[in-house]
């Protein structure tokens, strides 16, 4: 595979420097910005995520900064989700979708004020279709990116470290809640969140300045509990079920084929209400699945058929052996005819046909 | 630097086959698609350019599909240019920008039909604001991403292999302007443009079918006149003055900064047009500019300040060593205090400080 290198357009993080000086060896794109894909090797970083704990720069994450007299009334137009239960602080889980009802995104919002909301978004720009919204309907808000860069600290001794860093009252925060912690005299948005099932906070460092400074006082802090810089690891997200947008849904699939039904619960008037109104009382007709895949499987760089009697009954975009349970797990968006747990189903990989098991549930 | 690998996510091309096949060493990632940076070097890749003929992978420059009754309606708002004196057999290059004249993205839009447009898109996702606006309106148009990925043809000897693959008559087809070719048996849009100034065509591969079996004839028809893979080439494109979207210019530049005044010329009340109206008058506050750099410069792999007495009087975000011209070149965003052909301006380069003096014309 080929190198790639940074420039204004792929953009470069705060927080760089520590991550190249950590040996990152691959990158990803997200949101026009490097996103680190693996340090020691994929398997390795997983088995240490699972005991240790990591920071990872998922500045890629980015905020679409939503601020002005309409920013509810706009957050109510594109998100499904009743924001009228959003405690004030409260991580929000928003399937956003268009007006057939189609995912646009999925990402986590944050409510800063009445009248201010970060989303902090998957890969896509979403701004832009909020702007459009907000122009088209002539309504009061500013829409932009703010110089927020989310730092990731996850894995079992995160609330150790964190604690080390931000005080012990870092132990206190719920889960999908966060507060207002200070580093360095910058009050800083501390969630309990992230793209793992280890365990985790996610800092909104708000300043780019902040950037190495924190990360070098988490890794001063952490020595002894053997804190390594880590990314989000395609082992461990698998294995806990964690989808990814642009790769296990996109626009084609609604909230309820991803699972995401529980979240469109808004009473009001939202785009794609009436869309989604059939799916919401019947179900949709194929959905998320977790899959074991026999043999050997080689890497997904693309989306592998589901086949049936040579018809295609959905596809796989996330698949990997995992050392762990010892299997390839995967998942798949499966149709309805062959979704439920036991069946059995070929699978054209870019190496070859290979049988698929549909699971009860992930694993974890 | 480290390595890369595609998803479904950040997506291969029709042509990766070939693309892999040719030797590629360098991804960038573009509309959530690879798009390759260079194959011997970028050097190498360069004087072989502007010798010879090249066959690139840009299907990155993805099309928003915008069809329907309103269609025409919809472009009239996103695009300052007026609509309405494009030809049917015309690109039509459109600074898309905001409510504010911010550039939200700077595509080449084609009329396939008086309700059917696409715009060929620089990196970002225009189809968001788009739909927002559409729907924000109430619009009767679709909006959505066809199976379309444009190869270019680009050097001195593209008419001759060109002629070769698609007849005599890609001879006739004058610049920005387009002809229906068959290959095949499919009809594809062959258009006289391309991201260098060595002359040549794209391709507007529909149906990814296509894809290698148009590689694959236009390598054979081009044994004899040394036909290569190759990619939008960042000496050539820098010489020639041709701007990267994100990266010369953002959201935070109007088309008068990017000199790009003469493409606004709409009667139509575009959203937008109030806020470039004292620009329109008065003339941007900074412009692009070319620049010839000191010394050796390195890479760029950000944001390079240009400063004036310690104040940042603009930035400069592409530079590179030119073996043609023998200095560096590079496309900074000039104050209008600094933009005057002579002025020498200091530079902070990510290897240190440097002199840069403004240009009166670019390379070429």
């Amino acid at each position: 595979m080929a190198v790639i290198f940074p420039s204004r357009r792929v953009r470069k993080t705060p927080f760089s420097q520590g991550v190249e000086a950590a040996g990152v060896q691959g990158y990803t794109v997200y949101n026009h910005m490097l996103l680190p894909t693996f340090f020691k090797g994929v398997a390795d970083d997983a088995e240490h995520l699972k005991k240790h704990v990591q920071v990872w720069d998922v500045s890629c994450e980015r905020q679409v900064q939503i601020k002005g007299p309409d920013a509810l009334k706009l957050m109510k137009l594109i998100s499904p989700r009743d924001m009228d239960k959003m405690a004030a602080d409260q991580c929000y889980y928003v399937p956003a979708v268009d007006q057939a009802g189609g995912m646009l995104n999925d990402p986590v919002s944050i409510k800063l004020a009445d009248d201010h909301y970060w989303l902090s978004v998957a890969d896509g720009d979403l701004w832009q279709y909020a702007l459009g919204i907000a122009v088209g309907r002539g309504l009061d808000v500013e829409i932009d990116e703010p110089d927020v860069s989310p730092l990731a600290v996850q894995g079992p001794k995160a609330d150790e470290l964190m604690a080390r860093v931000f005080g012990e009252i870092v132990r206190e925060i719920k889960f999908f809640r966060y507060k207002r912690l200070p580093f360095q005299g910058q009050e800083l948005i501390v969630a309990r969140s992230g793209w793992s099932k280890q365990g985790g906070f996610e800092i909104y460092v708000e300043g780019s300045e902040y950037g190495m400074p924190l990360w070098d006082a988490l890794f001063a802090a952490g020595e002894d509990l053997n804190v390594r810089a880590g990314c989000p690891n395609n082992i461990e997200r698998i294995e806990s079920g964690l989808l990814s947008f642009g790769s296990d849904m996109r626009r084609d699939n609604t909230p309820y084929e991803c699972g995401l039904g529980k979240f469109c619960n808004s009473p009001d008037d939202y785009i794609g209400k009436q869309a989604l109104r059939e799916q919401a009382e019947n179900g949709p007709k194929r959905q998320i699945r977790p899959l074991v895949i026999d043999g050997e499987i080689g890497a997904c760089t693309g989306s592998w058929s589901l086949l049936a009697n040579g018809q295609q009954v959905g596809q796989v975009a996330s698949a990997v052996y995992s050392p762990e349970f010892e299997v390839n797990v995967a998942i798949g968006m499966v149709d309805r005819t062959h979704w439920n747990p036991g069946t059995r189903i070929e699978i054209e990989t870019e190496h070859g046909m290979r049988l698929a098991e549909v699971q009860d549930r992930f694993w974890r």
